[in-house]
């Protein structure tokens, strides 16, 4: 499975840079704007930084669902989706104000370097891109040879998850107004936030392009892409308190210091009490919190019980989406299934 | 005519607040999200305080050019553009950092009232309120009782104009970078910026709702929607620098003050010399400039002849685009014609 998930990223390298060679010579920009090549420029590098496209394989393992013959509108799914994710970074790092992203600098912050003297128009060229990017991700839709009925089931299925992406990044900032959210509404922003386009479009779009409608099959998709985008996200939120700084690439506590009530820091002051609690809230939304601290409410978060019960809960829904999977076993093809089935246990082993 | 025009303005106000009631009902939003409803009530504001909708009257006029038949697509395609215009609102106003629009609030200003201590989420808020209004003007045409070929044909005008756009407000931020752009610059700008969405996508989507293909008329539409667009923005640029407080709603010389370099603006920088010039350089980009300071360019641009050129050139390209109207006659419908005939010389009746 490891060499087809390589053969998915090679192939979609080469399409999604084929992709911007063509777009930079047949886009309808003004003759005359230097700033317009110039967005499509950083479109592309951040667009192209991808690292392992978990949406791409998912697409093509759902069309192996149902076909192991060629689906021609596999790579007009593929781009749309990865351009909409491309569309989401950019907007989710103006939201954040990051500073990098993908290893490189965030779209925001290129611009902010180019215009060290405007930062207004470094938003502004910052906004236009990520708009310019969703509007890519519909027209390649739009412009797939693909079978009319399929580009519009297609279009469908991406508009509606774009949607439910948006109103579950509305409800993600609302969730950091609440003292201690409750678990459904951390599910929500797990389902709505992630699932729907990184798990269920992905699936939809391959199913649809190889032939096959998903629509009979909703319920289940939608659980287990719900399923998965939880332990996903609960994976994410763990290793962002618990993980090692050399794992995770830059120091942990990100979320605590930011004042983001994640699965993991929602665990730790549900749990913790007296004074071990004053501790995490006197952290929890400070940006100079120290390393120290930060250490300090680890092990608060791993003697209170709160890391051990997130653990259960990742391994819980795990389990669960992987059982969801194998009951797609006497309807469609063994190996995929097989794949969809192995994908959130994965998630599991990936908790450090 | 008029009568004409006010019964879409009614007609479109009933549809408009209509679809807003239908979405809060049925948009498959968070349950929990008490923010994704007050998103959807913010863009039902600003989309409803909609003015004259000249964008929905051309819809129905271009209709008109080929049938008096009821054509039942005209109220999505209204719809779709109305939504793509509250997207372009929100996000201009971030990008200009508006805090007024249509009389009231923009969406960014009214998420910062509501979050006073929170701006980063205030501006998080309004992208991603800019972001839903973009893919609720696709839904609304995917989710249209028109046939599939003629829902795909709108879509395709729709997201060409959308990108248009965005590739045109790119530019117009170009713009401001250059000592003096020269008249071509400014063309394309309003061509791409505002002719493309607000007059060609109308003109299509009317002749395509009722059943004709605008296609073999490409270039003559793309013409006519570039001298309209043309003369349009050099009408709100002239009343910009020229026109008077009472009718501007504001005191004038916003462009000046903010260094935009609008066709009043450039004109004014391309004819004044010696010691004039001056005043209008240190006057440009300077947002304390006076209101004595900015009655010394307007006399400046009236002595040199910058005022006279401007004038002239809106009705030259308002008389061009007449002209290219009157050139349907023989084709379509006579009083449709003539209303497109009319509209670029009540743009310039529109110059004080």
């Amino acid at each position: 499975m490891r060499g087809r998930l390589a053969g998915y990223e090679r192939h979609f390298a080469r399409l999604f840079a084929d992709y911007f060679d063509g777009l930079e010579r047949t886009l309808d920009a003004p003759p005359h704007s230097a700033f317009a090549p110039e967005c499509l420029s950083l479109l592309r590098d951040l667009s192209l930084r991808g690292g392992k496209r978990l949406r791409v394989a998912l697409i093509h393992e759902a069309a192996r669902l149902v076909t192991t013959e060629p689906v021609p509108a596999l790579d007009d799914a593929a781009l749309s989706i990865e351009l909409l994710q491309t569309h989401g970074l950019i907007h989710d790092d103006i939201i954040d104000n990051s500073p990098t992203r993908r290893s490189g600098p965030s779209t925001h912050h290129a611009y902010r370097a180019r215009f060290p003297d405007h930062p207004q128009v470094a938003l502004g060229l910052a906004v236009l891109a990520g708009d310019l990017a969703a509007f890519l991700s519909q027209q390649v839709l739009l412009d797939s040879t693909a079978p009319l009925p399929l580009r519009h089931a297609m279009l469908e299925v991406q508009t509606r998850a774009a949607t439910a992406t948006l109103l579950g990044q509305i409800a993600d900032l609302e969730r950091d107004f609440a003292a201690l959210p409750d678990e459904e509404t951390l599910h929500e922003v797990a389902e709505y936030k992630s699932a729907r386009y990184s798990i269920l479009a992905p699936l939809q779009l391959g199913l649809l392009a190889a032939g096959a409608d998903p629509r009979p099959f909703d319920a289940e998709l939608r659980r287990y892409a719900r399923l998965v985008g939880i332990c996903g996200q609960m994976r994410d939120d763990h290793l962002d308190l618990f993980g090692d700084a050399r794992s995770l690439g830059k120091p942990p506590g990100n979320d605590l210091r930011e004042g983001r009530r994640s699965y993991a820091v929602t665990a730790v002051l549900a749990t913790a009490g007296g004074r071990d609690l004053a501790v995490v809230e006197a952290a929890l939304g400070d940006p100079g919190c120290s390393a120290d601290t930060v250490e300090a409410v680890r092990d608060i978060g791993r003697r209170c019980g709160a890391e051990e019960r997130l653990r259960a809960g990742i391994e819980r829904h795990a389990v669960r989406a992987a059982t969801e999977a194998a009951g797609w076993r006497p309807r469609w093809r063994e190996e995929a299934v097989t794949f969809f089935e192995a994908l959130p246990l994965q998630v599991l082993a990936g908790v450090g």
